[in-house]
């Protein structure tokens, strides 16, 4: 990080409504920003490209995307012995959630978090930013308020910067916030939405991307744009 | 898993002197263990092939090894902003310990760890074993007792297993052990040291594998013989 520069913030960016809306409130905190996003074998890649897209648009310094795909086989042989994750295992449909939504990636914010706070301590950047959020965390582990809280009392521990009294901070703006709060922070920012994928299963025709309405994640992005009072930009496969 | 079968175990195994000797005490308490290695650019990449030959001839069913070659460039493009590791980064010599060594990787036992868990859950694994100790955690801030009780907390919190009471417990059967006793515990299951490298900085040369003799992994290691009263079968470029 150049000297005298604003703090150096790295910014989990998968491309959809979340962390897009972070990495637009890191930049308007005055933060450097270094967005990292991952390929991890997820149906929904089209994310990505909107990352890059966002990325460029929001300002980031940098914007590395970590392909994982050395992972996906690892959990695929996992998975013909035990159950594996329609995330990363192609088949018909996204089913509905249960206590632990079916969607679940076994220790995917873990792995994350663990690349982001490497890259972080490399740079010398002292936060990392991420979408995590009160309206997933009923569902997911790795999104709950303890799981951050458990990460940060890592970090602090397993870092050189942690050890020196430089802690590499989580930064969650939006952990309390509801999804209508979320659109409204956003576009008080200028974010451009209908570059932004949230849908787990889209379909993709030429350059537009079209997100089904009927998973979770589509479900909430569309009451959030309804209760903000701000007209939904998402293409649906069938409009509602 | 194959159901009935005993406790499956993922070990963490980079084909030095510690790692082979976990991999051989999880192997003789009766565990399936799964091998997990990783090519990150270390320049001691030799030890992977001693991890191969180690994990078949110690049982392992299966043994994978990550490549994290795509973190090299993140952090050594870090590196021309601020300071890299010299584990990642080729230059003369490999500098002797400060307060933290300074052959530290940033977060690189919270990544190892990180990949382990997800593998660990996607198996249906009931443990992660792994060779930190009493001798390296006076450096390295990712080996002390404390970050692997932060991070075993992560992982109760982090895994649908941890939160549906199937928690994934870590185990570092070396924590309080010295080098010597290391060394008596693996000649206790037959290990075959000669067939592992934990120095920093090898040289190869056709099939031989020589230690510097002269790192601080290399210095602990030699004690380590020496005051188990076992004949050291290492290589060293000057003998001692």
């Amino acid at each position: 990080m150049p000297s005298g520069s604003a703090t150096g913030a790295v910014v989990l960016l998968s491309g959809g409504l979340d962390s897009t809306t972070v990495l637009a409130l890191a930049a308007a905190a005055g933060r450097d920003t270094y967005a990292l996003s991952f390929r991890y074998g997820q149906r929904h890649e089209v994310e990505l490209e909107c990352a890059r897209r966002q990325a460029h648009r929001l300002g980031a310094r940098a914007h590395e995307i970590v392909d994982l795909g050395h992972i996906a086989p690892l959990v695929a042989a996992a998975t013909s012995l035990v159950r594996g994750s329609p995330l990363t295992v192609p088949r018909d449909g996204v089913p509905g959630a249960g206590p632990i939504p079916s969607t679940y990636v076994p220790a995917r914010n873990t792995l994350f978090l663990a690349y982001a706070l490497a890259w972080a301590e490399a740079l010398g950047a002292r936060e990392i930013w991420l979408g995590v959020n009160a309206l997933d965390y009923s569902g997911y582990p790795d999104c709950r308020p303890e799981f951050i809280a458990a990460f940060q009392h890592l970090a602090d521990l397993a870092t050189r910067a942690g050890v020196e009294g430089r802690s590499i901070v989580l930064q969650t703006p939006l952990l309390q916030m509801t999804k209508a709060q979320i659109v409204a922070a956003g576009r008080g920012q200028g974010v451009d939405y209908a570059d932004t994928v949230s849908c787990y299963d889209p379909t993709v025709q030429g350059d537009r991307v079209l997100a089904c309405g009927r998973c979770d994640s589509c479900q909430l992005r569309r009451q959030g744009f309804v209760q903000a009072g701000v007209a939904d930009p998402t293409c649906y496969v069938t409009e509602p």
